[in-house]
């Protein structure tokens, strides 16, 4: 590899916005993730479409690795230089280009987070639903099929984005998919790039489907005896057919947790925290039928409020669970893993791993999209202490066994990356290497994001 | 081509479910669609997956094309033989497999069709929503990536296969998906397949989504002044976020037909045939709403009911649009093309699509899926006037270019097979050149149903 010459003329191309200082260096080669740190050899700061292409044929030219970087919120490692190369961060490219209300679609470059395009959407009416938790970028969230706790309702990545433009390896900028609200019209790349993880081209450009906010909503939480009636009282909500809008699982050690870090007073007890969308009536309606079912399955009586600020204080507190679980245990770091199986067979899956992590050493709170089927495990360790890195992959491996033993898929929304290749043969069988084929058709150099998702990396 | 050896190896696999009569080559060379009769050399029936696989493999040693057949209905002669070869036609495997009513999924083979799959589904509360029109087979639907007249609520084949099973070129099988409702665990093979219209394979099992009947539904349908009064009733349905079921159009020539084919009173005008699907309360409610909108732009009074038989006979009215259209001027056949653009462009769309069929010797009703944005052109022809096909093909090609010129797509749900190819680089430029090179990568002989889709047939 050719590195010298490639940073020589993405110097050239980019000035003061190619760096290969150790610091910029070192920001880019961390993650979120139990994975070492594994710093590229530059980071590049493109603000144009033109800009991404010339990157990418200056490195196919020298064979240099490209990896895309948005907010490095990534839980398998996905942005790590694993075969060192060029990082393209998209960190410029965050504008939001149109907002069409009457068609409730939105262009934004990808460096846009989903938090600055809500804000950006305030006066419309109109919001873009999918919720990972993380303030995420939008290219970072197409890119791994992203989810969260919306998902039980307004679908995935898979369902949200309509259209994006991709630079591929060889320079080629190509439009996948038009503002059409469906089309038969050939094969479905916009959702081959979904999830694709870099390994295919870098996103320039989405267009994704907005939603109405709804006229009205209401939040609530209640407190169970004990995990398998919380997760059979999720079970029959959805097997009712009653229309969430959010239903997580918050577990004994994560209400604790909360408890510690943001001084809410929970009970020490697993936890369900729901939200309903729509006419007022239904919402209504809807949080009366779920309390009925609360109560059925033995829950503290669910209380629940349209009120906005009881609402946002609710979620803030939801999305602080990895780091108010992480403050447990003071100085740890964890292996977030994730897994999803059919409704029907959540209960098991659940208490299956509860047992394994609860007669392992580590502390290993369990929260996630229970509507979906899609849990986590927050397994945290001592990095000092190697043996309880490997004892938490054991666990995780365990954990996205016993999904694909149930029906079910390795991860529900973390990805891939690097973390999760060890599984893939067992997911998909001879489909991975399809997925292999694919990949040497459209990046014959394995020049995006080696190390990651395919085989043979 | 040693289609000789091919035919003997496959008579020694199959016996009598290997036929080379003449009637049924003749009847699997047929089409709904105006392309003139292609008939294979050869026309088989498995029953297994494994026996696919043989035929598979048995094709690929003998360079023989091999072409998918369900019920037929396809309508840009999809399953034509253009390069002769063997028809797989899947009637044999038409059995539900299993249906997990906990989970709301089904396992089918690919010969199933929608109609039977209700049916069997009748007793558990569920149902499968896509609705084409035509009783198509699941396996034909999902490599057409169907949708129709439920698609503005419940989704297109792409929203609801959560899984196939495909038997690739090279005869391997691969699974795509799992049964979790979702997934980040690599590139979305079942995307992929959905809508390759068996370019990269074929479908041997398919698991579906299933949707909860709804506790109450209302239909109706009203007369508007003239289609744009309709239209912008439906875009401003749309927008208002009134939870449609299906919002069809049919256009006063439309109207005409029906009464005289089915012998129904409609005024001859253009109309809205609607669903609404939810709990009591909100059903009435919505249609309420629904009623306020079309008064708003003039329509007449809409009218709507909760009975089931009433509800029955509006949709088998709907469904039997093709054939009562034809029916309109005796002998003739009918090139019927689809686009669909953003809502905001519908208007503009269908008033240019109606003034350029109006200029034209040719009748053309227009009707469609509004909500999605989706509408069709049934142009008439008189096959023994070779200037009419033309003339058609013109129509059909300015409507198309339309499509694209608003930020839509050439076809909503038809497909391309090898009507619609001399647009697909207009549509998708370089994405075109990537289609192909996923089909060499998956099928280098280039005989998974050639001269279908991607660039170079």
């Amino acid at each position: 590899m050719a590195i010298a010459q490639a940073l020589d003329a993405l110097h050239a191309l980019l000035g003061e916005r190619c760096s290969i200082s150790k610091s910029e260096r070192d920001l880019h080669g961390r993650s979120e993730s139990h994975f070492p740190p594994m710093p590229p050899d530059a980071v590049v700061w493109p603000e144009t479409t033109a800009e991404v292409r010339q990157i990418v044929r200056i490195c196919a030219t020298e064979g240099c690795p490209v990896i895309g970087w948005g907010a490095g919120t990534s839980l398998e490692g996905h942005g790590l230089a694993v075969q060192g190369g060029v990082v393209v961060d998209f960190a410029h490219m965050n504008r939001v280009l149109e907002i069409r209300q009457a068609d409730m679609d939105v262009t934004v470059q990808p460096g846009v987070t989903r938090e600055a395009l809500n804000e950006e959407l305030r006066a419309t009416g109109l919001f873009f639903p999918v919720d990972p938790g993380a303030n995420a970028t939008l290219g970072g969230m197409a890119m791994t099929r992203a989810s969260g706790t919306t998902t039980v309702r307004y679908g995935s990545m898979r369902d949200n984005v309509l259209a994006l433009e991709v630079v591929l390896a060889d320079g080629r900028v190509i439009r996948t998919g038009t503002r059409a609200r469906k089309s038969a019209a050939g094969y479905d790349l916009t959702a081959l790039m979904v999830g694709s993880e870099g390994t295919l081209g870098l996103v320039t450009e989405l267009t994704l489907r907005l939603s109405g906010i709804p006229e009205a909503t209401s939040a609530g939480i209640c407190a169970f005896p004990d995990m398998g009636s919380a997760v059979n009282a999720v079970i029959e909500t959805i097997q009712m057919g009653i229309p969430m809008a959010r239903i997580e699982f918050a577990c004994a050690e994560t209400a604790r947790a909360f408890t510690a870090y943001a001084g809410v007073e929970m009970a020490e007890a697993p936890h369900l925290m729901v939200e309903f969308h729509g006419a007022p009536d239904s919402v209504a309606q809807n949080a009366e039928r779920f309390a009925e079912i609360v109560a059925d399955h033995g829950g503290a009586p669910f209380r629940w409020s349209t009120r906005e600020e009881e609402r946002r204080a609710l979620w803030a507190l939801r999305h602080a669970g990895y780091y108010a679980i992480l403050a447990s245990r003071p100085g740890a770091r964890a292996l977030v893993t994730d897994i999803c199986v059919p409704i029907s067979r959540l209960a098991q899956a659940m208490a299956e791993t509860q047992a394994d992590i609860a007669a392992s050493p580590l502390p290993g709170p369990i929260l996630g999209h229970v509507g979906d089927g899609n849990f986590h495990a927050v397994l945290m360790i001592d990095e000092a202490v190697p043996a309880e890195l490997d004892e938490a992959k054991r666990l995780a491996q365990r954990m996205a066994e016993r999904a694909l033993r149930l029906g079910g898929t390795c991860t529900g929304e973390h990805g891939i990356g690097m973390g999760k290749t060890g599984l893939m043969a067992a997911e998909h069988g001879a489909g991975w290497d399809v997925m292999g084929q694919l990949k040497t058709a459209l990046d014959p150099q394995n020049l995006m994001n080696p190390g990651k998702l395919v085989p043979g990396n």
